[in-house]
């Protein structure tokens, strides 16, 4: 709809055509361009800015760089009836991760349940999009990656675990699918900076500093502190779990070994590693069954007495999917940050910015 | 060996044998007792008194009075290549969900991974006792199940989910298994019974009132007061997955319609859900490198730098193996409310209590 770069609402077929420009003057195929550009432009639909667009200037760097490479394609380095293992190669996270949900999909249909593993990956953005593209099968998905530590371990000094997210997907029949993204760390390190930039104290519970004890001093971050887990030795446990299922047992790198997608060598792979299930509800139960016992689950929930003042309890994805329906009709409204930095890597990959 | 009842050192063995003997006494098969008898002393030996023997007074009196079948077995209701159906026919939830695990091996054994998930079974006492199983066979287990509600969800007045637990386990070579037991509550409710007993206030973040207000008042729950969800949303997220893939997807009971296994009706089956996942590690990456990978993680983490006083990082499970060690060495020390409950179940089921 050709916007100027100081108008923020974009549609949202606006934003994929400029995401598929870059990624292809970035010298990527259109197919992947393709598959990139929708796991970018549909967490933006959501709301989930810190996991859309926002990521594509980093990426085009790496393309550029090398580090992220183009003429090659995830390919399926081992087998079985209900599970694969997936080499990326170093090709973009996103069009790996398709690729892996795609291979469980299939896996599902065959077995019933289908478990990828996945290494010489990158940044996958956000996990509830592959969970969500299970959904979307009729799979209860679930989508979780490792990444560089961030996060503390209790009584850990600094960081010992990435922020390891997992997403869990589950479809919603006539209504809309229940979807769940989350990191391990109580809060994501975004938040962190957005506090900071807003001249904002840090709540207690949010960081570790670097001797370990816990601070609301933001300006820390990251350097000299870490994210604390969610739930203490909860969310640790989980972060090691998806460490093992995701890095440990796909052969991918682990912890420290994992390169940062952002701040690292623009030329070096960074091997992710990730893992994706999806179990295949039809096969288990009638869906018209399944979908009539989600709905009186969420019926209920909805029902369920509130604390004073307090709306109805949501579910997880609930708000995403009212985003989406108001980017389907209103467009998409940017905020500064990701207007930004769109700008910045339109004019690294010498594309106009025209959203 | 015969001790007295003030003495409440035991081995594990004579443990096994009243246990065994008190199921059978309650009408229970041999070869169902042993296996009950085992995932409820094993969890004593682990130091997690909450889910072992103390659970044996409870299971009786519903085995006594028919709400727990001694007359049937565990069925498949329906399988494919890689998952299976339970149905517990309201048999023991121990008896149920060591069939399940085992079913999950198989699975997996043929293509991978294997998803099993269970209904018409009850309680099921340590999660993390059947994620171990399934490491003991050299898979990834995961365990989880539902339960009537006690936990809070971000918003709410009262309980919306039960404390629905998850367990991890990965086997460890040469080395223990790393294995993670967790509720989606930020602590469970034993806890909070056990700081009234001392007469100690409740940390905040740990309970919610009727009122949906956080409370520190101890004497509200759980008449009164809510477990609060670990990490607020996260834990709520976590936990109505659970109940998506144990409950939902199983034809199980349904949050409120699941019955209460200690305080409920006796006569009437508790309708439990429960899945279960293995992932055979062998399938997809040679064990001994797998082994390796794990040694060098664990490794890590032990070397990892702590906080000024912290003794080094543990793993999920260590104080476990640590525990189980000095059971076999020394036997287990049960604290009085488990010798308590163990002579009420003696008492009840006409059994002389001789541990």
């Amino acid at each position: 709809m050709g916007m100027a770069i100081a108008d923020t609402r974009v549609s949202i077929a606006a934003l994929e055509g400029f995401c598929f420009r870059v990624l292809t003057a970035s010298g990527v195929r259109e197919p992947d361009a393709r598959t990139t550009t929708a796991a970018l432009v549909t967490p933006d639909s959501w709301g989930v800015f810190t996991h859309g667009t926002k990521l594509l200037r980093g990426y085009a760097r790496r393309l550029r760089a090398g580090g992220l490479r183009v003429d090659v394609s995830p390919k399926i380095a081992g087998q079985g009836p209900g599970w694969a293992l997936i080499d990326g190669q170093s090709a973009l996270g996103q069009v790996t991760s398709a690729f892996a949900v795609e291979e469980s999909i299939r896996k599902a249909r065959q077995c019933g349940v289908g478990f990828v593993t996945v290494r010489n990956s990158c940044h996958f953005g956000a996990a509830g999009y592959y969970a969500w593209l299970a959904s979307q099968a009729g799979m209860i998905g679930i989508a979780m990656a490792n990444d560089m530590p961030s996060v503390a371990a209790p009584g850990s000094k600094g960081p010992v675990l990435g922020s390891n997210p997992i997403a869990f997907a589950c479809p919603g029949g006539s209504g809309d699918p229940i979807m769940l993204d989350m990191s391990i760390a109580t809060v994501a390190g975004g938040k962190v900076f957005a506090r900071c930039k807003r001249g904002e104290p840090i709540p207690p519970g949010w960081l570790v500093d670097d001797q370990g004890r816990p601070t609301q001093d933001g300006a820390l971050y990251p350097e000299r502190a870490s994210l604390a887990p969610m739930g203490g030795h909860k969310g640790y446990g989980i972060g090691l779990f998806i460490e093992i299922l995701a890095g440990v047992l796909s052969g991918a790198a682990v912890t420290r070994q994992v390169g940062s997608w952002l701040f690292g060598d623009f030329q070096a792979p960074t091997n992710h590693g990730a893992a994706f299930l999806a179990i295949d509800v039809g096969a288990i139960m009638e869906l018209e069954a399944f979908y009539r016992r989600i709905a009186a689950l969420v019926g209920e929930i909805h029902a369920a007495p509130t604390a004073h003042g307090a709306p109805r309890l949501m579910l997880p994805g609930e708000i995403e999917w009212r985003n989406r329906r108001r980017a389907e009709a209103e467009g998409i409204e940017l905020p500064a940050d990701v207007v930004a930095s769109l700008s910045e890597a339109a004019a690294e990959s010498a594309e106009p910015f025209v959203i």
